[in-house]
């Protein structure tokens, strides 16, 4: 295999059918059907080595992220985009790639890298219609974009949370670095599911942190919230970590969890709590929204939270 | 401004407003309204600093390549996508944008960028709709995707040339890298111009070069062609160079002319050449397709054409 157009030439080999797609790698665009007056959802996200990532036998690091492989950082990456449409309460459809990869080795990095991406594209049924495949001297690049269709309950945005309203998390949090922040399933079916059972008024999928994702979720929907500390489930993780921080500082200020995090009306949230109506998940309430701030409630007193989380600092 | 989350909330106040926008930037995903059973098109490309283009004031050249400042970057990270868009004869309807930016100076470089992918997205009334802002230590990088719908013609591919039809270029090729790789304007409204008044066998926008661009319309179309060397426009660009290659063989290697090239009946084609319908643009008949094989006529001799061009090598 000699270069890019070789490299598309085994992916358009390797590109099964699929009912949704009308053009798929190898045009100078691909194209979907679209049903009739269906939104189309759309979201991107960007893996950087050195940053999101350590790539094995690679001589970036990054401190205290364990070398994965490039199957493991495909799949990820297609991941934590197929969570954004589980936050959307959305089905996913397809996605597109593009990467840059090392001039040495970028051949057998960029096969496993696909492979990586089916793995977690084909159990969505997702399919990759296209891509971007270029060589460079900088560090391994990788942006997927998906494209979704709202879900049966409609499009859930962050901005529907009232006061009163129960908040929820799918599972437990913190500590996703030990392993999780690559290996998690996106919560797209638990997403369906909640949406086709209740109405959701909000929802965010947690990648940079319960209190930092909690606080968009609130200046979206312009009001406050007040968490429940004894309620937030706590990862097994989060306690083996045994640093300066607690298994609750983990918890709440941790990023790539990849649960969801939703408000529901009080009422609605007591039904879920007494039913359980998702097959294999917790659901737990954490706390509530308020009129306005953050607030942590931990043995009765209520102290303000601190919207901590990952950010990508820029000056 | 701070940081990422700044960031977003610096572009959101710069967002206007768009008819097929649902949800912009700043929630989990973005939302388009989408045309009752259209077709969706998507392309996206990545352009890295480095490889694709040189940044002014950084340290990371590109041999033979001027630097340019991050507005005219971020005006050809969204051109070489509107470009595709334009090879399908499609109406660009939206984008997403993801960036790698450089720790220090990020900041001043997202907003050039912006201005500049703004610059001639708004001039093809293409909203951008959302993206991912990261931070790292690498070279600047940019992926964008954009969507569009069919225009009056369909979908236009690169598999329907048949033997007999005559070749069209929109413009004359060679020496992009003086400065058409940066400042062209993709070819969208020519391109539905063109459908709405003909029908396109084929076409697929000059990226790579024409040579290596024509070998990719054939293999797509199971056909050959012949070009014409005295009928092929060669660039003020491609005449000035100056190099050991002469300025025919600028036209046929160099990459990013991003004019058009398409096939129609050879019926058709001559109608265009005499009623030249498109206002601004001289289109030229440079060849014709045939069964096989790709060749290049020169003072009545046919020699076999090199499918030269540029490519990412990838070992």
């Amino acid at each position: 295999m000699a270069g890019e157009f070789a490299f598309i030439d085994w992916l358009r080999q390797r590109t099964p059918s699929h009912r949704r797609v009308q053009i798929g790698p190898g045009d100078d665009a691909a194209a979907l059907s679209w049903l009739a007056d269906t939104s189309c959802l759309v979201t991107t996200d960007m893996l950087l080595e050195g940053s999101c990532f350590t790539l094995e036998g690679s001589a970036i690091q990054v401190p205290g992220v364990a070398p994965a492989s490039a199957r493991r950082i495909g799949r990820k990456a297609m991941a934590v985009n197929l969570s954004d449409i589980a936050a959307m309460a959305g089905v996913p459809v397809a996605a597109v790639v593009s990467v840059g990869l090392p001039k040495q080795g970028g051949q057998a990095l960029a096969q496993q890298l696909y492979l990586g991406l089916r793995d977690i594209a084909d159990a969505f049924d997702t399919a990759i219609i296209g891509g971007d495949t270029n060589s460079w001297d900088g560090p391994l690049t990788i942006s997927v974009t998906v494209f979704g269709e709202p879900g049966p309950g409609g499009v859930i945005r962050r901005s529907g949370a009232r006061p009163g309203d129960l908040l929820f998390v799918t599972g437990p949090l913190g500590g996703s670095i030990l392993g999780k922040h690559l290996d998690f399933t996106p919560r797209v079916r638990e997403a369906l599911r909640l949406a086709s059972l209740v109405t959701l008024h909000a929802m965010i999928d947690l990648s940079d942190g319960l209190a930092a994702d909690l606080a968009k979720l609130c200046a979206e929907s312009r009001c406050g919230a007040v968490l429940w500390a004894e309620s937030i489930p706590l990862s097994e993780a989060a306690r083996c970590l045994g640093d300066a921080r607690s298994p609750l500082d983990h918890a709440l200020g941790d990023g790539e969890d990849f649960e969801l995090l939703f408000a529901v009306r009080a009422e609605v949230g007591r039904k879920l709590l007494r039913e359980q109506p998702i097959p294999g998940l917790n659901l737990v309430a954490i706390g509530e929204c308020v009129q306005q701030g953050l607030w942590l409630e931990q043995k009765g007193q209520r102290q303000p939270l601190d919207p901590v989380g990952w950010t990508h600092a820029l000056d």
